[in-house]
């Protein structure tokens, strides 16, 4: 397995939007095992984006999918940056579907 | 719902010996909707542990239980520390049960 955990910072005031747009396309994306977006509760503006895939391939062919490319067209305007991003190897637990 | 992203620490060359202890209480904690355990690629002592609870309490709840006590008191002397752990809220996505 494969997995990511990345730390995004919106445009001020702009999360919920940002997470809106997020959300719209994970069912749509094959070989993803787990995503949970999450609100940080101490800092306003960022995001925590936890993911799970069977392997890379499937993360990276996630990129191409003509949703994901919408979702990542809308979403851009709306990120101030990235604080970090994690790579992973998944290893078992819990909802790992 | 709560959620919890921790990165700890092993003593050195001890990462799968704390994973596998972090994994063998999973199946039994009431309320808890997705826990991923996962080896850092880049650093060779980290792992992450990305929650996701139906409540606090439920979390709060399950660090009594008897199990995971055992589990704590177990690990210990294997945790090098813990570089961070970030509370969240979770809002959507997949894989949380």
């Amino acid at each position: 397995m494969f997995g990511l955990i990345v730390k995004m910072r919106s445009q001020p005031g702009k999360r919920d939007e940002l997470i809106a747009l997020l959300l719209r396309s994970t069912d749509a994306m094959p070989g993803c095992l787990n995503y949970v977006v999450a609100r940080d509760l101490a800092d306003l503006d960022a995001i925590w984006i936890s993911e799970v895939w069977d392997g890379e391939a499937s993360h990276k062919a996630s990129l191409s999918l003509p949703e994901v490319q919408a979702t990542i067209a809308e979403a851009r305007p709306l990120i101030a940056g990235f604080d970090s991003s994690v790579r992973t190897e998944p290893v078992g637990g819990v909802g790992i579907s």
